[in-house]
């Protein structure tokens, strides 16, 4: 079966002028991994509604899917609802359930500002799942989910089991020893394991540990032997921790 | 003078597939910031010469100036020069310069993966400047920076007053309060400094604060007296820290 990709839109003038840092694409990046998703790119553009349907546009268009985080608040520079309908050129119309939702969560003290969070692009498919009160928007193979890691977060969660086709598994080492050093270990480890994917990722001033180790397989059974066959071969005085 | 605009390219598949969190693109979002520069776009791609290509190509074409971070280590999937050179048609060829600082560093134990180093497009420019030994690549307007951390923090400090141009200062403050209870306070600031640029950023499940606030002015006085003005509204019960 061939591995479905996906692109990551991360939508926030925040994010680029440096005010916040953006999380939801390294917990995308794990999770999309896990499920066996290539994520093939992650862009950062601002809240603005010709660049914002231009990347959609693009991206839909290469991967399999397509996921947005940030721009759907109830402000007025939350634009991507907007961008998104431009890019598949369809009106904003209000959607009914999310409509009630709304009202039903602010009560009597709905206004307009809260009710442009009902405003989706003609046509889209609410998604339920997870623990999430509010349903996720889908838009052909785009998914907009909001900005704020834990409400992203549970809304990718509860989205994976769609997302997943053949997982692969990570374990991780954390070892206090150089590249130099463990080099060797690594080599016999591979001629071991040939179908291990095993990756060296040295981290310089890093007071906790010199180089992360990652293994990966999509066979859970041969990773678990890979790895405990890099562990026996590693001296246990380099080892920091694993994941 | 018109403010200078820059994307940001992260070249590696360890990003795209979660082995790896990328804080270059902080880094480099908060220097840029306080250069007056304003950061259009990241995009983090695979080490693959025709995605790398295209993209150094197109960001070039359409900003002042483009930044990569990482693919220019010794190994085989190193693969930013590459890139970089064909997206402006160009051969790679040994540099001497970079080839005696090679040789130098690695004494004996110089080999062809370390000479892969020298490598750089025809005509590129180099960089030298801050404390560091390996001067930074340039070909065009397109600056070729590593991926560690630690090097790509000092490679940009060290490039920052040459992007400099019209400063943006930027105080903050992290409140214990939500949106709703601070929203006044924020309203009659706006209205005493008109020409702040004001940010409130929420942040769910966070045990230190709620609401994170961000003055920012390019009148270093205007901001201090805006900051102070905000401070003297705010309960003091409600500020965490200050920035």
């Amino acid at each position: 079966m061939r591995e479905r990709t996906c692109a990551l839109i991360v939508v926030g003038n925040e994010i680029l002028s440096g005010k916040v840092q953006d999380s939801n694409a390294y917990f995308a990046a794990r999770e999309l991994r896990k499920a066996g998703v290539a994520l093939m790119r992650v862009v950062t553009i601002p809240d603005e509604i010709p660049i914002i349907a231009q990347e959609v546009a693009s991206c839909a268009a290469h991967f399999d899917f397509v996921i947005t985080s940030g721009g759907v608040g109830p402000t007025h520079d939350d634009l991507t609802m907007e961008g998104v309908a431009a890019s598949f050129r369809r009106a904003l119309v209000i959607d009914p359930e999310l409509e009630a939702i709304i009202r039903e969560h602010f009560k009597d003290g709905i206004n307009k500002a809260g009710l442009k969070m009902a405003m989706v692009p003609e046509g889209a498919i609410l998604n339920h799942g997870g623990d999430i009160r509010f349903p996720t928007v889908q838009i052909e193979n785009v998914y907009v989910l909001p900005g704020i890691p834990q409400l992203f977060e549970s809304k990718l969660a509860a989205l994976r089991p769609r997302f997943a086709t053949d997982p692969y598994f990570m374990r991780a080492i954390y070892t206090a020893a150089t590249e130099g050093v463990i080099a060797e270990h690594l080599d016999a480890c591979m001629a071991a394991f040939p179908d291990l994917m095993l990756g060296s990722y040295p981290r310089i001033g890093n007071p906790e540990y010199r180089v992360k180790l990652t293994l990966e397989s999509k066979d859970a059974d041969y990773l678990e032997r890979a790895f405990r066959y890099l562990m026996g071969l590693l001296p246990s005085g380099m080892i920091v921790r694993t994941e």
